[in-house]
């Protein structure tokens, strides 16, 4: 049967019905790409998997959410969405809004939101609206504005965003033919580690002889860490801006993903993620945005710390939630330049020492 | 079963062996969305796919041929992969070179490719050289160079190119399960339309009673129309970039496929493109870079021509090649900018007019 997307292919564990219009961009159904030349390089005796959800229609994991929401929008007779974002949640909520015909409202954090996420909102005709303020102020706003007004919140607070996310996790699963034994991946808001602990639970219950629980490994952005340390963070900072978040929505259900799967919510430094993110690119050919990354970063940290010591060979996957494309200032700024020469072949020789 | 890539779904129509060491990001695969506010819009009366080649890994449909071409050149022990490029095949050659852990040299215009794409060259640790000349020059300068060193040529002449890729027209007739009566591409160096026609005059020959043979119509930017204007273009001129190609290397197999196909290799100018390329992201939720909206510009035109007229209700396939998120600077200054507010709700309901 040909992919039409995740509703049509999860339909019967997510609430839909066939009254519900299927807003959709065959998004899901996203690779599991074996990491072997990075397990060879940290020396690792287990296997490393990436799930590339760069490859959904507009470059990010929240497509998985939106299709359901803005598909139950619609069945809603909703007019209008709204959204706060650090530019990947704006991206998708205004190109499945394009598809379903109504509006999209967007609020982002004035001059922190990468360049090809604020390129999709405005094609996608959005009414993008720049905050002085920064995605948690944003948050607060838009959960204001759409209890007085008739507009649709598709914060992953809206639970249908969840249940789509969730999805991310049936297909690893149905991939790997098991559970994985870590998962390793980036906290921000928090839905989606919320997301991926639900379906691998409703895997996990349907069939347990076959699917066990996965540890939850979240990675937050030092600077932005608010569940490592405990406390909302006022000015949150990090070149990782997806995760740019001090005050995350969903903060308690993370909570309960790290202690019901044993796992661990920690933090990466920016220079750990950058490090993480030009070798994930250079090694593999998955390039992926920065805030992605902090999975990879995380995993090196955790197998420099010996967390695995004592594990038999285990399965891990690292969640790429979004597309290197979606940020190319920051992958320029951090890569070596390109050169000029002339149009000569001599010249081209001796630029590249052949 | 799971998918992984087209060298394995494909194989038995590959020029492929059990010795081929597959070098794969699981490209391939795309959906084929169905444009359904486009054929309103428009007032038409047929079907209108869009196949969105931007979900390849790479955001082009360049990785179907680079997994071929990069797979043999490590089969037969290449230890390099040079390309000319206006940007993509760049960004999939070094995506592929940097999984298979061999080198990879670029040459591209100098100041002509899109940021987006010089991004993914530098992250995959490509040697990126930036030429003072066209693409034309630069693809004359890696044969050459090719031909001397030991580096192998991965352009769209390498023939394993033009097998990655006519895979997508397998994709489609599987998809459909049938052939499009017509179907609506971009054209550049000629090496897509002659891998598309190649892949449907295959599914033809095997089954020719359930896949008939489409219309190829390919369109190319009026400022770099080689083949419409019967010579080769010195200068040429687009703002859609990936097509900037002044003479095309697979000109004579573009030109038997228009000719076989009783199709059309026109021209559309860039004012048509943009509007193209925005009708297709704000309508139907698809961004694409400019290059592959000629597509949709194609179209658009050929439907307001009546070109259609006496055809039954037709079903129609437009390729969108690449993905928008490519090109992110022609996007930000094509749309509708955004709008700084304050932190206040008043001032957004001001500013949204609600
Ligand atoms: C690329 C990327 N990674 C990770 C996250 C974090 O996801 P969540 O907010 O669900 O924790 C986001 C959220 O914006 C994102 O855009
Ligand atoms: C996005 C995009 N569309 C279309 C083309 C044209 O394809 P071809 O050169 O095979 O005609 C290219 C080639 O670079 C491209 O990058």
């Amino acid at each position: 049967m040909v992919y039409k997307g995740l509703i049509e292919k999860y339909r019967k564990n997510l609430p839909v019905s066939d009254k519900t219009p299927v807003i959709s961009l065959h998004e899901g159904n996203t690779p599991l790409i074996p990491a072997r030349n990075l397990t060879d390089k940290l020396g690792f005796n287990g296997e490393i998997y990436l799930k590339f959800e760069g490859m959904n229609p507009t470059g990010s994991f929240k497509d998985r959410g939106m299709t359901m929401a803005v598909s139950k929008a619609v069945e809603d007779g909703s007019k209008a969405v709204i959204c706060a974002s650090t530019g990947n949640t704006s991206a998708s909520a205004a190109a499945y809004a394009a598809r379903a015909g109504i509006k999209c409202i967007v609020l982002i954090p004035e001059g922190k939101i990468a360049l090809g996420k604020l390129s999709q909102a405005v094609m996608h005709g959005a009414e993008v609206l720049e905050i002085d303020g920064n995605f948690d102020e944003a948050l607060n706003l838009v959960k204001e504005l759409s209890s007085k007004y008739s507009l649709t919140l598709v914060n992953s607070i809206n639970p249908f965003r969840i249940e789509g996310q969730k999805t991310a996790a049936y297909e690893i699963c149905d991939s790997l033919e098991t559970a994985p034994d870590y998962q390793f991946m980036p906290v921000g808001n928090a839905g989606n580690i919320t997301a991926y602990w639900k379906g691998y639970k409703e895997y996990n219950r349907a069939k347990p002889e076959k699917y066990a629980l996965p540890k939850m490994m979240g990675f937050q952005a030092a600077g932005s860490a608010p569940i490592v340390e405990g406390h909302p963070i006022a000015n949150p900072e990090t070149i990782a801006t997806a995760i740019r978040i001090g005050n995350p929505a969903s903060w308690k259900t993370a909570e309960e993903a790290r202690d019901e799967s044993d796992g661990v919510i920690d933090k990466v430094r920016d220079e750990e993620i950058l490090e993480a993110y030009r070798i994930v690119a250079a090694m593999e050919g998955v390039f992926c945005e920065p805030a992605s990354a902090s999975s990879i970063a995380g995993l090196i940290k955790y197998i420099k710390l010996g967390y695995f010591k004592n594990a038999n060979p285990v399965k891990i996957v690292c969640i790429l939630t979004g597309h290197g494309l979606k940020d190319p200032d920051t992958a320029v700024a951090n890569a070596v330049k390109s050169k000029k020469v002339k149009a000569d072949t001599k010249d081209i020789i001796n630029t590249i020492g052949f």
